[in-house]
């Protein structure tokens, strides 16, 4: 087999990096794939890093030293993050979704992994530049495709708190949360193995109304001794407006739902940072 | 801004299209996008087409016609993913990873999202030559992670079976089915508006002993009018060796835990297309 070209190895450079978003790859690994000298790696990660930033797909870091390598930020540029959730926004405000009582039919959209992957992007870029996490933890179910795709672009694993504890996955540890909207006390388990002591955590939910699964989680990370570092939902509503969690931020905002009128108010929130 | 050259344009092609693995795109897309003229675009295209298929990083296929375009064919050659399973096997073979009743943790794995994407792959390329699916279908909680892998490598979006229904979904289609390894009878339910009429659905699962919880979906599919036209799971367990399902296939087979010796023995399974 012939040897590759310089444009067969910035494909490939550009494939392998966004594959595995955040992963630091040691230059060396590039350069025995690719069978080239690293001054010459230097050259193709420079040509990707141009492509990425000329057409907004996010950025190519690379890290000098012993532990030094090349790593893809994934993101797209403000605007079109926020085109994404405007679009999203008026999507989930067809009246056709409202549900009796007053909900929204939102797992169409949480269950399209080309809607969660671009989402699970915003979150990161969002959270980010705040915390380093060891893990994204969620709460089953509805959430979890957003997480998944969450510590995707992380490059960290999913933790998930589950209603009640399973044969399969050894002790657990439980604890019992008020459901804040609800008042109803409920289970939250966890495997004993599942979380670390000392792991950070970011939470990654689908909704959030007052706080109070997100506040079971904070309670359940501390009970064996992680830290949740914050939290970040699809998307939250206006009241209340205090929450029982403090450190979260929302990626749209439920401003009401009118059953009777069949209209839904839905905003892009947070975008500029305020209000996290 | 100048006008981006042909490196700049390869690498943001590999990114765009293995971005959205099975994804078809009119070549007026990327005409549009790179403003170039389609002579062009074929060239840039067949580039990183030569690229992918020199690293083994999947296929990218181009239809013609009116209603054609371009798109990545996701997976890895046939001994890379073989090396992946064989790995993946070892590891869940440690003697740790026992839990008391014979079972075995796998949850760390199965929420990896580096790890899901690849086995995403793989299921994609074991199913797609003979099923062309709408959905991926999957029942909570713990191959969700895989599903909605496997869902991006289709390019479809998931639909996830609950065991209650919710409030939040609206009005649901639900049955009782037998697990087959617990012989209780157990409830299963689906929004109504998750899943259309005529769809055609693969299930994916972590787990698969007797059947009864796929047996299960192809029943509660069936209920709503959806045809169920194969299953992958993870891994199924050696015995019972005639399972509740007929079309199924396993990426590795457990043949046996064995609790009071520590000893689990997993092996790749099915990869050469016999016995699926």
């Amino acid at each position: 087999m012939s040897r590759a070209k310089k444009q067969d190895r910035i494909a490939a450079l550009a494939k392998y990096l966004s594959d595995r978003p955040s992963q630091l790859f040691p230059f060396s690994h590039f350069c025995d794939e690719f069978a080239v000298a690293k001054s010459t790696l230097s050259e193709d990660v420079q040509a990707v890093r141009e492509s990425f930033e000329y057409f907004g797909l996010g950025e190519v870091e690379t890290v000098s030293g012993a532990a030094g390598g090349v790593r893809f930020i994934p993101g797209l540029p403000p605007q079109k993050s926020r085109d994404f959730l405007s679009h999203l926004a008026a999507k989930l405000s067809e009246p056709g979704r409202i549900i009796t009582g007053a909900y929204i039919y939102m797992s169409d959209i949480l269950f399209d992994p080309a809607v969660t992957q671009v989402l699970g992007e915003i979150i990161y870029k969002r959270m980010a530049p705040r915390y380093q996490p060891d893990y994204i933890m969620t709460m089953e179910t509805k959430g979890i495709p957003l997480a998944v795709m969450a510590a995707r672009a992380f490059g960290v694993p999913l933790v998930i708190a589950r209603r009640d504890s399973r044969v399969t996955e050894g002790s657990s540890v439980s604890i019992n949360y008020m459901s804040g909207s609800t008042r109803r006390i409920q289970a939250m388990s966890l495997p004993r193995r599942a979380l670390p002591q000392g792991a950070g955590v970011i939470i990654v939910d689908d909704f959030m109304k007052a706080g109070g699964t997100a506040k079971g989680m904070v309670d359940l990370a501390n009970e064996v001794g992680a830290r949740v570092l914050g939290a970040c939902v699809l998307m939250s509503t206006r009241e209340p407006s205090v929450k029982m969690v403090k450190d979260y931020t929302a990626l749209l905002l439920l401003n009401q739902v009118d059953e009777s009128a069949r209209r839904t108010e839905i905003e892009v929130f947070g975008g500029s940072g305020e209000r996290i």
